[in-house]
């Protein structure tokens, strides 16, 4: 078992970079959100321009509850998606490389070997994850195993440079998992958070949520302790993203917070690592309903409203100029002062 | 006096972006907004995978409707804000920096003359516009002038290699004039468009009402002839977008708006060039109240929504990276059957 500490917000330095924002050759607060977001870094980072180089980690594994028919693609997927996002042609890597950032993705457990060495081998579970509706899905050792993976690929990016972190998944299945987290953790129905993933009916959604309330009964899980929620109605990947944004967080570094998905392993995160949150920016606003809720769980307001709900980050990599903008203001607008620019 | 002719949007390109993007490796519509963005470029261009290179232009002009005190900024900070634009260090000069976008800042009536061969000299009238509460703000001939300046620059701008056009403004005062002009072509109430601009109190708010209420009652502009609009109460800096925009669609080229004042030229621009509007992005939603009317009018969406009321095309410049994923997602994401991913 692993013991974190996040470090609190520099409150210091959230008024310092208020102060140099406001002396900026613009009238105050015109740049509205992106004032907000320069001041949440400087808290963060404890810098008022800090490196907020990109790096996008991925997470991949499969769920053994799709054996139930609750998603629109085969499991297939998720193996073949992994090969097309490193050999460059996903939606995440066509981002990431837009915005620069270097894309790592990690296998935690897709159910066929990946012959491909540009995904990184960090099986926990060779076959994915049990499916729920018969068995936990995992032990709680191996919860703990996939969120050190993540720990660690986050730790080791920023090491290699990073500044903020995009975190990603890839598992087809993953949304019924996180469904189920969801409403467990909340203690609400899984009507209220289970949505149409990668594109299921109406029929199919209803189904979803009768296997999301079976698993949540069969398991009991406890609503306010993560490793019990992941290992039994869990995911690898979902554990992944969770270990990631505690291992940024811990470093002061920001975290662009994706999709439901995403948002799910961010709630783990903060129950695990209490704080964590605080290092935690949302990049947009999912058609996913869960999102929402998950979103409105964690007190955050999204950057944009793009009507996305591909996952593996793609929301935070579009959305990641818009920090880069706030970014930039700091750096490079000069003052009112230095460009001899009056004020009334 | 100038003839525009602007090409409708090409709909069998429409038609076929829609069937490219459904093939690519996601679920379909799982990009959202970003589907709907590409889509429209391939209708205004021509193109599947459009150049969408940027170039950033501003146009700067006095004002005098300033002497009737209804702006928080002195005059002298136009002719400070190009100094400060050129020498990089404004709003726009960092955003257009991130974005890989070349800024050319026009002069058509900066009060002083600008020492600084990086601002251009197109001065229509060297002392800016006269106070529209005396007199009218300009000649027709005048107006003309200014457009063709704004018109020039965007096809020159995309002669050498721009696929997109970032419009902007630096005047002090202009949102006086904007407030006008969109109360006077709307026949509503300057009270229900006249915002804070950059920054005055409630007071000087109700005294710009009343200004523009003023002028309006005086000039009697035609609410469907630009160039009386725009030489009663207008602006150079106004006028000169209104031209850019134009010049713009004439090339099938995408032109991204950006707040109040940038919207006030684009409803300019679709009166003199119907059909203009085909070829206009909406960057943002911005706080100053007459831009939601005048988007409303142009029956555009948002693509962000961040607060922002800094003008220069600040805004446009922001956004842009949205408009650069939508293009990056046609350009570089391969399809289900290149990469040999599964379909149900």
């Amino acid at each position: 078992m692993l013991s974190f500490s996040v470090p609190p917000l520099q409150q210091e330095k959230i008024e310092e970079a208020r102060q140099f924002i406001d002396a900026l050759t613009k009238p105050p607060g015109s740049l509205g959100r992106l004032e907000e977001i320069a001041i949440q870094l400087a808290g963060m980072t404890g810098e008022i321009k800090p490196n907020i180089a990109p790096a996008s980690l991925v997470f991949c594994a499969d769920h053994g509850i799709v054996e139930e028919d609750v998603s629109a693609s085969p499991q297939e997927v998720t193996y073949e998606m992994a090969m097309n996002m490193v050999e460059g042609g996903a939606g995440i890597s066509v981002f990431s490389r837009m915005i620069g950032a270097p894309l790592a993705v990690y296998d935690l457990g897709i159910v066929r070997p990946v012959p491909n060495d540009k995904v990184i081998n960090k099986k926990v579970r060779p076959h994915g994850t049990a499916n729920f509706l018969k068995e936990r899905a995992m032990t709680e050792e191996e919860a703990w195993q996939a969120i050190k993976v993540g720990y660690e690929a986050a730790q080791q990016a920023i090491r290699n440079g990073a500044g903020c972190i995009i975190v990603g998944e890839l598992g087809i299945g993953n949304t019924t998992s996180s469904s189920a987290i969801l409403a467990a953790m909340l203690d609400i129905d899984p009507e209220t958070v289970v949505g149409h993933g990668s594109g299921i009916n109406d029929q199919q959604l209803i189904h979803k949520i009768d296997v999301c309330r079976k698993a949540i009964v069969l398991h009991e899980p406890k609503k306010d302790d993560a490793i019990d929620l992941l290992s039994k109605i869990g995911g690898l990947d979902i554990a992944g993203m969770t270990g990631a944004m505690i291992g940024a967080a811990e470093m002061r570094t920001p975290v662009l917070l994706d999709g439901f998905i995403c948002t799910v392993s961010a709630c783990l995160a903060e129950l695990l690592a209490p704080g964590a949150v605080n290092y935690m920016i949302l990049s947009h606003n999912s058609v996913e309903i869960g999102h929402q809720i998950a979103a409105k769980h964690l007190k955050k307001e999204p950057l944009v409203q793009l009507d996305l709900r591909l996952g593996e980050g793609t929301g935070a990599a579009i959305a990641y100029p818009i920090v880069q903008a706030a970014n930039v203001m700091v750096k490079d607008m000069t003052t009112f002062q230095a460009a001899n620019v009056s004020q009334k």
